[in-house]
C-alpha cells in the first residue's frame, strides 16, 4: 500500500519589511526525525512526503522526499490547501512551529498614542524601514490556525499536531494537548514542553484520540512511536476498508 | 607576516520573548565569501579569522577558522570587545547585518493607547506569548551601532563596514555608504542595494577613503576585492612600520 504523506517542520517567517522577519528558535530537527522514521518504516511504503518549511529550515537530503518551501503562514495554508485538494494524502504530521502572529502594521509609537496608526502616512513597511525611525512599533494579529484547515480540506487525512507550551506542569501539558487535539480533529497530538528540550533531549507526551498518552525522551524516539502509530492507524483503516 | 581577522556575517536575531526573534532575510553567503577569499590569499599569511555570526547562519568548514556564536546585538559587542581588547585584530570585516533594533518592550494596543505600555503588569514577555492575546505590539528600540564601537576598541585595525539600501540611485547609495565610511572611521565600505541581489548577482560599490569606488557584480568579486584592498592597506602599514 503505498501512501503520501505531508510533514511540516521548522519554524515560519512572517515579514516585517522587505528584509526584517518574525522568527522562531524552532531547529526543524524534530521534522527531520520524523522524515527519517518514515523512510526507514518497513511497513509504511511510503509514496510521496512532501516536506514542508520555511526558506531557511534545513530539509532532509534524501531525494524520495520533495521539499516544498513556504513564506509564512499564508504560504503554508496555500501550500496545504493545494496538495490536500488534488492529492490522497493518508497523513499529515503537522511539526512545524506555525507562527501564532502575524505583522498587521508597523507605525511608531507617537502614532499609536494618537491613535493614528490606522492613517496611511503612519505606516512603514513600505521598503526597508528607514533606521533613523526613533520609535517604532509592531502591531500583531492572530494567523489562521492552519491545523484547524487540514480536516476540513481532506477528513480522511491521519493528523498529527504539535503543542509547545513553556514551562508548564505536566498535566497542564496533556490538558493543553488533547484540547488542541480535539479542537482540529487531530488523530494524535504531541505535547511537550520548552525547558524538557535541550540538545539531544527532548521529552514529549503522544497523546492519543482516547486520551490515553506514552511518554518520549529522544526526537528519535518522538518520530519513531508517531510514526508506528500513523502506520496502525492507516492499516486499521484500510483492513476495514476492504 | 601573521594577520588575525574578524569576519562577522549573516543576519542577527533579536529576542521578542523564550521562542520568537526578530530576524532578517541575510543568507551569509557574502560572509563565507570573504572567509574562501581570505584562505585563498596568497599574500595574507592568515593567522586566526573569527567567524562572528548568529546561531543559524551557515559557517564556513574550514578548520583555521574559529566560529564564535554571538546572540543579538548585545551578543556581539561583548564579543568584539573581547577579542579587539584582548588580541590584535589586524582587520574587521564587518559584513553581518546587524538589526537596527531591538524589543524594548511587548505589551498589548489597549496599554499603549491608555499610556500604560510601561505598566510591569501589562507585558508580554515572561516567557512565551500566550496565543490568546488579541492585540499584542513590540515596541523597538535603537540597537548601539557595533560599528561605531570597532575603532574605539582598537583604532590601528583595518575596518571594513557594509551598508545596505533598498531602491536607491546609485549616487545616494555611494554617499550614504561614504557618510558610514567616515562617521565610523572605516577603510572602505561596501555599499549595496537590496534590488540588485538576487542569487549569484549581487552588485556592490567598494567606496575608499578617498572616495573612489570600485563596482563590483557578484559575492565572489566583492570578496575577492575586499581581501585584495585590506592586503594592501597592512603591507602599507607594515611597510611604514619597518
Amino acid at each position: 500500500m503505498v501512501r503520501n504523506i505531508i510533514i511540516t517542520a521548522g519554524g515560519t517567517s512572517e515579514k516585517i519589511d522587505e528584509v526584517r522577519v518574525i522568527s522562531n528558535f524552532s531547529s526543524g530537527r524534530l521534522g527531520l526525525a520524523v522524515a527519517d522514521a518514515f523512510l526507514e518504516s518497513q511497513s509504511a511504503g511510503v509514496g510521496k512526503i512532501y516536506y514542508l518549511c520555511d526558506r531557511n529550515t534545513i530539509v532532509p537530503s534524501d531525494k524520495r522526499i520533495e521539499v516544498v518551501r513556504v513564506m509564512g503562514v499564508q504560504g503554508l495554508l496555500e501550500a496545504l490547501k493545494d496538495l490536500l485538494t488534488t492529492e490522497k494524502i493518508d497523513a499529515v504530521i503537522h511539526a512545524m512551529a506555525v507562527s501564532d502572529y502575524t505583522v498587521k502594521m508597523v507605525t511608531t509609537l507617537g502614532a499609536v498614542r494618537a491613535g493614528e496608526e490606522n492613517n496611511p502616512e503612519k505606516q512603514l513597511t513600505d521598503g526597508k524601514i528607514s533606521s533613523e525611525i526613533e520609535d517604532p512599533v509592531i502591531i500583531l494579529e492572530k494567523t489562521p490556525k492552519a491545523i484547524g484547515e487540514i480536516k476540513k480540506l481532506q477528513p480522511s487525512t491521519v493528523l498529527v499536531g504539535f503543542k509547545l507550551l513553556t514551562d508548564v506542569p505536566v498535566d497542564v501539558l496533556i490538558q493543553t494537548g488533547y484540547g488542541l487535539l480535539q479542537k482540529n480533529g487531530c488523530d494524535m497530538v504531541l505535547a511537550n514542553d520548552l525547558t524538557e528540550i535541550t540538545g539531544e533531549k527532548h521529552v514529549g507526551y503522544l497523546i492519543e484520540k482516547n486520551g490515553k498518552y506514552e511518554r518520549l525522551t529522544t526526537k528519535k524516539e518522538i518520530a519513531e512511536a508517531i510514526v508506528r502509530n500513523v502506520d496502525l492507524l492507516l492499516a486499521a483503516k484500510e483492513g476495514s476498508n476492504r
